[in-house]
């Protein structure tokens, strides 16, 4: 597999995309190859800096860089040979079997939908995430691609979902709930009350609706709403793990006691970190456009 | 003043809320009275057997019971006699100067809107609920009783809002956030973008939009949003204080120096723990309505 990543996308680009696709590549030894699209200068520069030794990764060069706040319509059209663009169209054109970019989320979405085209029957593409809960998480779809939504697309993102996480995870027959402010059938607002009688009649894995306090408990497999909502409650969640590491730091200050505490406890913080720390779930998938 | 409390109302009711009865009648001493209204034999049976003294607590009688999970308006027809039903009343006719109830939202709700009726030109009354961040936190409206919502019933909430926690915390010019995916104004679904045009006509302390990841960092003193999406937010932030203490407790198992590590860092852990527990904040206010 020839696995593409946008080296200019997310936070400490290219630092971080290009170690870490040096990572990948050694990890993966013989079964993939690792391409980075970007600045081949500032690429090169990375590679030379930090000594990484990466023989076999190939640089494609795209020389316009997107910044996170820009609008996606503007960048796509005055941008053509950014990472985001090129990465896509050599994914269309099958040149490379996947594209990963941790850059302008806007972009990567109407880039791929302009390049890639959408599943035949698919209304809208979706972006999930990942929230832990013990064995089995939750995903939710959609968390910020679509903050208008129908009925009908929620149905859409319940399937996709479904399908995702039994490939990614291996889990069969997931169930999909709907994210609602009560259990019963009449609860919620409007479009949600539209939406679980649209997904009691087309979805045989419907579970019904689940709450708030549902999702880090791993009721369901699939969480349904739309990206308004879902945007606002991922965001959320990123927030408490640095509220927490701060309060903590905070309340051990001026106890040294507390800090000794806290050095024996050190391996089940880790644990702890590792389970609420989202950087360790990484990548969300971006469904229902024709590629990947 | 004479603050009448539901004593039938909550989890382990009418126990925890006598024992809290109790508690607050002492404290207030002779500035304010404490009347419970609930079950006269049950109320009777807990004093006696937590041998709770308190000749003080006046205790008036509601025979009907009201469940948690029962709809407003058949709880309210076939129900007059609940202790919701007989607060509000007493509140209305000025018997009472405020009444408190940890009893069901739905009911709280619906019997204070007949009841008490609304303030003047207030179009929806707003359930709120406190998010703390530091020194400042954030007050969300609303969290659960509207959840299909016009543009200006967030004016609205906005404007109640500010006055609330004006009064409450002392904070002079609180600024109101509009809660929403991105900080432009063109960010969001419809309802949100209306909703920012109208908020910024409207309401001179109007701060903008804010984030999922804005709420828990004090940038704002008062979030406005549909009640959809407030009561999802607020049952998911408060199961996430759930899921920490039993995974701190997961991750503890078998490693006795983080037993002991535990408790070394107890008065930190305390400390903690009281900044999370949403249990620590309490009662959330009902605006909007013409009363207490």
């Amino acid at each position: 597999m020839r696995i593409a990543i946008d080296a200019m996308g997310g936070d400490y680009a290219p630092h971080e995309t290009v170690k870490g696709a040096a990572l990948a590549s050694k990890e993966f030894e013989e079964d993939s190859d690792i391409i980075l699209i970007g600045d081949k200068d500032a690429i090169r520069y990375r590679l030379a800096h930090d000594r990484i030794s990466s023989p076999d990764m190939e640089i494609i060069h795209a020389p316009d860089l997107i910044q996170m706040h820009e609008s996606p319509a503007k960048a796509i059209k005055n941008k053509p040979n950014s990472s985001i663009s090129i990465g896509t169209k050599l994914q269309k054109s099958g040149e490379i079997d996947a594209f990963v970019s941790a850059g302008n989320t806007g972009v990567v979405y109407a880039s791929a939908l302009m390049s890639l085209k959408r599943i035949r029957g698919v209304r809208r593409p979706t972006i999930g995430a990942y929230l832990p809960a013990g064995n089995k998480g939750t995903t939710i779809f959609d968390v910020g691609a679509n903050p208008n939504c129908l009925p009908l697309h929620l149905v859409q993102f319940g399937v996709m979902g479904s399908i995702y996480v039994e490939y990614i995870f291996g889990w069969k027959n997931p169930s999909v709930g709907l994210l609602n402010i009560g259990e019963e059938a009449s609860k919620g607002n409007e479009m949600a009350v539209k939406s679980f009688q649209l997904l009691s009649e087309n979805l045989p894995n419907f579970y019904g609706n689940v709450e708030g306090k549902d999702l880090l408990t791993g009721k369901v497999e699939v969480v349904v709403c739309d990206g308004f909502v879902g945007n606002i409650l991922i965001k959320f969640a990123e927030s408490i793990y640095d509220l927490l590491k701060s309060k903590t730091i905070l309340h051990m200050r001026n106890r040294p006691f507390a800090k000794l505490g806290a050095l024996l406890m050190l391996p089940a913080i880790k644990r702890l970190e590792k389970d609420l720390d989202y950087q360790e779930y990484g990548g969300v998938p971006l469904l229902g456009v024709n590629g990947v």
